[in-house]
């Protein structure tokens, strides 16, 4: 890393934003895999992590961030290795209980993953700020690496489906199982939202921006969405660098491909380059579609071609060494 | 039982009140240990518990209703023994994962009892109103005697404490155990308080009304203390029997006694008679206090001298019968 104003770690807290290094926009599970492997090539605490909350919850009663605590729980190493999400050898005694009752198990939180939730809502009533909780929260987790929400406003993922109209993203994504066709997708709130303090400012002087190969359509956009996020992102483009989550046609994980055809966008690493070419100058595809590269170029993004699926952190931290600059590239 | 409108059981439901039979006015462990052995004694159906809620709080963003827990748990057989509140064999995996966030951990709310808190706040959100909801928990738990909640509004009881002034109930009944010196309880939002839907009728038609063995400054003043209830039981004077919390000056658990003198009451039954002789006839003493059964009658109440000590179900429906009229009265 050379240009960062590295703090010392003294200088460093969760919560407070870095003016230099390296700035990764994040969604879900696929971004906290890319960042075990960024934080194994990277001082963490020239690093943070600019996490999208536009799929946070209120259930019963309680604040759920679920992008925020997958990152967290990854970064931590406490993840459930199964899942992806939620955290490993974790009971499920609330859930059973909760079942008497006939109330909401579809969304499943798990006892130890409630800490988090009732630790968050609490200081939230006390009139804390997502960002500060975060911050909090990562930092008893023993996590370097700076995680922010991209915002502290509310921001919330209205899917519109064919058969039921509007309906919430976790209703979506978890109720449904994103098994639903879909023709639309807003996120309430974004046009009064405000960045995290200090966000726009670590993008203007972040060495290396990072847009992880998260949802383009439900993770990426609402981060990219919140005013001022993408003008500051685009500001950069010489030094973005996004990693698709589209592999050969298809999402490792979730419903990217499906939300990208049904919604009007290519499903391949070039529909994805048409999404990203306006903030990105340049494209990290798999191996997969090497043959795409010039297509991407084409759509106006240099390309980089490499191994892109993570099944551990060895194939993490080559990416990430791929992202940053530390690997050789080259056009397939 | 003479004189009730029993309802048939498809008549009944939890949530609505009885238009005859017992009421027994309720705080937490000791009304919970009679009200096990009335059921014994009487039909369930033909009864109604109404309970206090001036020790309600709002945890972790979670509304925790003590006393409604402590009667629906101890009544559905499931509360722990060793406690006479909380679910037996419960786990704590939550309590455990929020120390690591330095959380709120002083009241301790175990992972199968946290479904309860959850469906409830979740209930609350949705705009039911607390009457509902414990019906449909104690409904969960199978009961048939009906819980309602004295109100279904705010009502909080603030303790003023000589070192800290005033503090929340459960600041100073949980985490300071009650053992401070305390000079004056107030329960904030009482005057503007409305009895739950049904509960004057039902003070009005019953057959029994039973002041439980709670400790009459926390748990039975503030269920006197919702404007028209204190009226419509001394309007039934002659049918209320109350069972005296403090047996031998002292209180069988809790901080009654203590309160009591710190407030200026007489930490005897003589006391507890001049706390009720105004809304019920007869005090039932425990056999340690036959001695000052005249006494309790010269401060103008009936008293039954009985034991009134419930290590059991057996005892507890001795003195179940006891309370209903259904075994021999007697003067010490």
């Amino acid at each position: 890393m050379t240009g960062g104003t590295n703090p010392t770690p003294s200088d460093h807290q969760q919560g407070t934003l870095l003016t230099g290094g390296v700035v990764t926009l994040a969604g879900g599970v696929g971004a906290a895999k890319l960042l075990t492997g960024l934080v194994r090539v990277h001082p963490p605490r020239d690093q943070l992590a600019v996490v999208n909350t536009a799929d946070d919850t209120v259930l019963h009663g309680l604040h759920v961030s679920p992008d925020l605590d997958t990152v967290i729980y990854t970064l931590a190493g406490a993840v459930n290795p199964e899942t992806g999400w939620g955290l490993a050898g974790e009971t499920w005694q609330a859930m059973e209980a909760l079942d008497r009752y006939g109330g909401i198990t579809w969304f499943r939180l798990g006892d130890r993953d409630l800490a988090t939730h009732l630790y968050r809502t609490h200081r939230l009533g006390q009139g804390a700020d997502l960002a500060s909780v975060t911050g909090e929260i990562a930092t008893a987790w023993g996590l370097e690496l700076a995680v922010v929400p991209v915002t502290n406003d509310t921001i919330r993922t209205r899917i519109t489906t064919v058969d039921e109209g509007e309906i919430d993203f976790q209703d979506y994504f978890v109720r449904r199982r994103h098994n639903v066709t879909v023709t639309g997708v807003r996120v309430a709130g974004l046009e009064s939202a405000h960045p995290a303090p200090g966000l726009i400012e670590a993008l203007t002087r972040a060495t290396r921006i990072i847009i992880a190969p998260s949802n383009p359509i439900v993770s990426i956009a609402p981060v990219l969405g919140v005013p001022g996020v993408r003008e500051a992102v685009a500001a950069r483009r010489e030094a973005v660098m996004a990693v698709s989550p589209i592999v050969n046609g298809a999402a490792l994980k979730g419903p990217a491909d499906r939300l990208m055809l049904e919604l009007g966008h290519e499903c391949s690493v070039v529909g994805v380059a048409r999404l990203y070419r306006d903030v990105a100058a340049t494209l990290v595809i798999d191996e997969a579609d090497a043959h795409l590269a010039p297509d991407v170029e084409a759509s106006g993004m240099n390309c980089v071609v490499t191994h892109t699926v993570m099944n551990g952190p060895e194939e993490a931290t080559a990416l990430a060494r791929v992202v940053l600059g530390q690997a050789g590239r080259g056009r397939a």
